[in-house]
């Protein structure tokens, strides 16, 4: 009856995730069922900003925490970047434009229910914690992404 | 009955958008139904070159107009561009195969009736008016995208 | 009855290249059917690394195949590669995890029978010849590859 939209969001990149969200959160308002699964460097937007966790980490897994971005602010844009400069010129245009952060994005798609998976294996070789993620994240293997999204009436990499 | 096509072009990149615009012609040739929507740096080869504005822009707007890419020969390679060396021999390679230039694909699209969507939270974000892209663009709203997406039989996001 | 997923493979990056590997190998322990279809920068893991040829290439051409990358090892990270520290940093973390290499997940592939197509147009423009490429590789043109993709129950671009 209902459609369902899965996203595999694979990026990092702040322009790119807001595309995802943006979705996300237009297909559940559409009364669509939506699963987004982060793999490697989409998983940065899982982290807890507030919640870094450094016990039980390898010396690269701490120097990888510690380097990457932190939640959704902290990511760049997929071009035009230019050390921050280039975002931050398009986050003051975003505001003349009352367009939503990437942040109130995602609070949106967490009220709004959107299932948010998280690769087990990218979170492991990243060595990211659970307690440093977002808690509606849950963890869980390629071949549950796989089932979902082939049971999916439409799916994207992004 | 006959099949139906949706891409989503996020990517303002040549490379990409060669691909986007050879599935595009390829499917309409099978004759499939294509809708291709632009979205964020996808909306730079909807520019028209011959036509860019500056009334009505914020200072931002208009610096982000004069920096982008105008059109599709304007456009660089996602990787190996190295400041458009790269891409000139790139195209030097595409010659000698008589490939054809991305304009060349766009203007195929524009003939074989693909249909042409923007988004209409980018182009307010970055400022770009009706007057300076091409005729065909119809600019929507990202519920107008998910709906004809979802049903389409195949979706991409390029 | 049985499921079908299809895969475009665009990129040439290390981790995306891991990201489809992992997928189609997981799609076919669920018995699914897999095609991948590489195109542009995708074809460079298509390439065997003892199997340059230089003969009946334009200089152009022999001047690309020495400069890009030569199989699955040789490729670079989508980000954070700087110069190949990145690289070898996340390969040492992989390690850590016994995570399959980028190398081991194509040996299964081509074990698990996962078809490969590679697109005519991409291997004419690059110059690839058909020695230098693995053995699977069938090369076909973008129609082949639409044909195959709107009949299969899911499709990305990666």
């Amino acid at each position: 009856m209902g459609k369902k939209i899965n996203l595999l969001v694979f990026s990092g990149d702040y322009d790119k995730l807001y595309a995802a969200l943006l979705i996300a959160n237009g297909a559940r308002d559409m009364e669509m069922e939506v699963s987004m699964f982060f793999a490697f460097w989409g998983l940065l937007i899982m982290r807890d900003p507030e919640k870094a966790v450094g016990e039980g980490k390898s010396t690269y897994e701490k120097m990888f925490g510690a380097v990457t971005p932190k939640g959704p602010e902290d990511l760049g844009l997929s071009r035009m970047n230019m050390m921050g400069m280039g975002k931050s010129m398009m986050l003051d245009m975003m505001k003349d434009d009352n367009a939503p952060s990437l942040q109130k994005l995602l609070d949106g798609a967490r009220k709004n229910k959107v299932k948010f998976y998280g690769c087990k294996l990218s979170a492991e070789v990243m060595g990211f914690k659970k307690e440093e993620m977002l808690p509606e994240l849950e963890v869980v293997d390629v071949k549950a992404y796989i089932g979902d999204a082939v049971n999916s009436d439409m799916q994207l990499f992004i």
